[in-house]
């Protein structure tokens, strides 16, 4: 290739990147828009009609509203997904790892799977289940990318006869990497925490174009959706919303911490890590019940109104039963005030928290002033939606588990705070619950997806406080060792259970005693060191069929990066012939 | 090794880059409150001076008074560089670039190097050159790092019979990444633009345990320069200085840009390119010509004694000539006001550009409101600190290039946004003279040092605001095209100047039309698949001596990964037997 021609190739490696960044961006700013809309809508339907029946007794006819308007948009999430394309069910940080690891998983980043996705986690966040719109924003960039690289669709059936060059799979996988970086990018306001999510799933070489690419995207995708939401929200220019979830920033002045905290936190940290486990170890019995037992799509569609039907149920159940009435605050700081039996001037606070977005929910309980939620509300708010949460994850719908697994550790972190600023002397002074809100989440949210080098730079982008990322590390950290005791993580968890060969950093502890002959099979299929084509995809499709993609090549490898990268190439390189 | 053994050095790692950390902090830590303390000495002394003298005209004594007292700090610092450890001179940063890229270049990592690099760049700084501190951190954390990780001293002729299994060239190596990102981090305040650094100037592989190390180091950096200083400001626990310079926050609601900005952004990339690259072809042939005619020590002495005196001196010219008066604000923001001959009432704006610290000089162009300074005072500062710090960078001091950069670029951008606020229709509306210094010193940094990814974080997390990441990005990108286009980078002219056989990312543009045996020596010496020790010892000691490590090696290989990574082994192994 001549000179120009790199150089043009470089070029266009650029300007998809860029269009990779612009529209995921404009992704998740429709599901934003839209989702804002809906949820606006059916706050306003169930609130008018909790007031006309609060007076006659008639509740439950509000309740059976509410539940029968959730089940109707997760009924339509539940069934497109489960017929049109069962592959957009769930976050897709499952499917992306593999993917980016160099497994191909079939239609995972199809235009189809893309709408599907899109569609559903609309119906699924505004049907009101304990579900999150991030993750599937990590999936949905990946088919952007995937898209917008190779020119053509295959859903479409429609070829644009440009960019046939980056038609292979190292190039694809490029591209994909950079499309889920913009992924969290555009979820999370964090353009540093996308490319080191790219990074930590799927790069084997640090090559510093290719890293600079991934963060161009990234950035364009957050300043699109800035852009975007300014203009919709009528202030263009201010760019002040570069996610979808805006933790809100953290000032230092006003909840420091300090280093005495520290210790706190690390336990608190612990804390996370066993109830991420316990709720992985559920999530596994429950998945592995659904593969035996709720394999149709009937039934899939079935479970998860039976889901939205029981979240409706539950929720109303927490607010009717509780009694924490708050006074309005004169900045309005909450947008869905519901005054249900308060006094006038009041509102009910778990009302508020079940019924905002996750999103609102996480952000008051990291920034709302002390005393804004009792700790009975918290820990009943936590053990529910811990539950619903756990049951939610895996049904047939598109969803993802950060902004549930953050709001649960956001209820027991500030329940945690406040009991330390109660129960301990000077308490009060130091022990700001939104800060121990802010530690709750990232434990919870580590213990359960054991991602570490990443979520802590997300945690503090979106933050938008470096001082807490210490600590903050601490806890991902402390989670991530206390969790991997009991159990892996979530994601590894439902690879596993979907039976793809994935290649982790580390090779597990029991390997370490053994050998590679305890593990093949015998006898040793093996090529010659130069071989034709013919006799190696003889070899491939006769025997790849019983065991799906060598596995035994890359699992045994030692630490040494060479080896395990040779591994990587002939794994990946096999698995995609 | 048995799988307890691996697990214990995984711990020892651990805890190595803790350390590593911990001291690295506590160094920037010392080095800033000895810098603050002596700059308020100085400043108490001069002013005293100058009040005292203002009066009868004998404004002269004062200077005399000033140009001694800088230039016996620049002696001192001078003289211990040039008599004890040379390799002290400078950043530090192309040194540990070479480094990094597994080229060793004797006694940069030593003890005694560390010392001198401290002591020296106290001196240089406190003795009002155009230079910055932050520089030397990245080196100083190097120095900690290989010192700690190896649990030996050449200097100190001491060994502790620690940390054993580490004393190997890629482990030292990763420890010294990782202490070179805790200096980025001490530094700036910004551990994740120091993980980047350290991935950008050393990392072949992606490895993600390193990674994960690395920021632990970074973090711990921040965390106890951050600690220290608010104990030793009184207020211990207000984390909001975690880095030895501080830009302030960019609230997005004051300062917002605006998408048509954004073009005019990338213009002052470009002139950031074109600036930097006159700097740096000044700072070539100037380099040269010390190369030449300036290599003996007291020459050397002489000449940081020089530029000391011509310092001070085109500063108190400057000042002397300068009627910019400004008002003294009531919240004191200035901390050295001049009153000189302005009312009462009213400071010398000029005087505090170029009696404050560097840095601070910094946040107040970015910071201060529109009007604090006047257009004649930044264009003549702008142009006499140009040439001072081109001047300054290669003298025989510790000193780093980064402020210097930084104050030029914020100084022209100020400038030019204010100029932009009066030309155009509105502009005072929208162009705020703060963001355009920000632009301003982006652009130049980028135009002079070239650094792209690890830079636009490292400037992200100073501002604390991701909004502006994207600007940014874009105008260092089109900083560095632009100058690459006339010349190198500062630090690459100097490795190159140095004679280090340096690995870029890339072959050279030339190189795409040459094939190997155009630059090969004859006959070739090459060795068999399976070989002695013995012949390879000799083979190398009989030829390695002629060119220095075998650079033709890598100079020429594909862009394929894999073998550019063979490359690479075989070059540091070459280098490093």
């Amino acid at each position: 290739m001549s000179y120009m021609g790199f150089r043009c190739l470089e070029i266009s490696r650029w300007v998809v990147c860029g269009l990779i960044g612009l529209l995921t961006g404009l992704i998740a700013c429709f599901i934003d828009i839209v989702v804002e809309n809906l949820a606006g809508v059916k706050y306003l339907v169930v609130k008018q009609n909790i007031e006309k029946f609060t007076e006659v007794g008639g509740l439950s006819i509000s309740l059976i509203l509410w539940a029968v308007l959730n089940s109707t948009f997760v009924l339509v999430g539940s069934v497109i997904v489960a017929s049109l394309q069962p592959i957009a069910a769930g976050s897709g940080i499952p499917q992306i790892k593999c993917y980016l690891n160099g497994v191909k998983i079939p239609r995972v980043v199809r235009l189809k799977t893309l709408v599907v996705k899109v569609c559903g986690v609309i119906c699924s966040v505004v049907g009101g289940l304990a579900v999150g719109k991030e993750g599937p924003m990590i999936h949905s960039g990946a088919v952007v990318a995937a898209g917008v690289s190779q020119g053509r669709s295959t859903s479409l059936k429609k070829d644009f006869k440009i960019f046939e060059y980056f038609r292979r799979d190292t190039e694809k996988r490029d591209f994909v990497s950079a499309g889920a970086a913009a992924g969290v990018s555009a979820a999370f306001g964090a353009p540093v925490g996308g490319v080191l999510f790219s990074l930590e799933e799927g790069a084997s070489f640090w090559n510093q174009m290719l890293t600079w690419r991934i963060f161009f995207a990234s950035m364009m995708s957050t300043f699109t959706l800035n852009f975007f939401l300014s203009v919709y929200h009528g202030n263009a220019g201010d760019l002040s919303n570069p996610g979808l979830i805006n933790f809100g920033r953290f000032e230092s002045d006003s909840v420091a911490y300090n280093w005495y905290e520290i210790p706190i936190f690390i336990g608190m940290g612990a804390l996370g890590g066993i109830l991420g486990a316990l709720f992985n170890v559920l999530n596994y019995w429950l998945t592995i019940f659904r593969i035996r037992y709720i394999h149709r799509p009937c039934l899939q569609v079935m479970e998860a109104i039976l889901v939205a039907a029981v979240t409706a149920t539950v929720s109303f159940a927490m607010i009717y039963f509780s009694n924490d009435c708050q006074p309005l605050g004169e900045d309005q700081s909450e947008d869905y005030p519901l005054q249900l039996f308060c006094a006038d001037g009041e509102y009910n606070s778990m009302a508020t928290a079940v019924f905002n977005t996750p999103e609102r929910s996480v952000r008051s309980l990291f920034h709302n002033a002390a005393g804004s939620y009792n700790p009975l509300t918290l820990g009943i708010f936590t053990l529910n939606y811990f539950f619903l949460a756990c049951w939610t994850y895996g049904l047939t719908v598109s969803a993802g588990v950060f902004i549930p697994s953050l709001l649960i550790g956001a209820a027991w972190g500030r329940l945690f705070g406040i009991l330390l600023a109660t129960l301990t002397p000077s308490g009060s002074t130091w022990a700001n619950p939104g800060k121990y809100a802010l530690m709750g989440a990232a434990a919870q949210l580590g213990g359960i997806v054991r991602m570490t080098l990443s979520l802590t730079v997300i945690m503090v982008e979106a933050t938008g406080n470096v001082t807490y990322g210490l600590p903050i590390m601490l806890v991902l950290m402390t989670a991530k060792i206390v969790g991997d005791y009991f159990v892996e993580g979530l994601y590894d968890i439902h690879i596993k259970l979907q039976s793809v060969p994935f290649l982790h950093w580390e090779a597990p502890a029991t390997s370490h005693s053994l050998t590679a002959r305890e593990v093949m099979s015998s006898p040793v299929t093996s090529f010659n060191r130069v071989e034709k084509v013919g006799t190696i995809v003889d070899i491939l499709s006769n025997t790849a069929t019983n065991h799906n993609g060598f596995p035994v090549v890359n699992e045994f490898i030692d630490r040494n990066e060479p080896g395990k990268i040779c591994g990587l190439i002939l794994r990946s390189q096999l698995m995609c012939s």
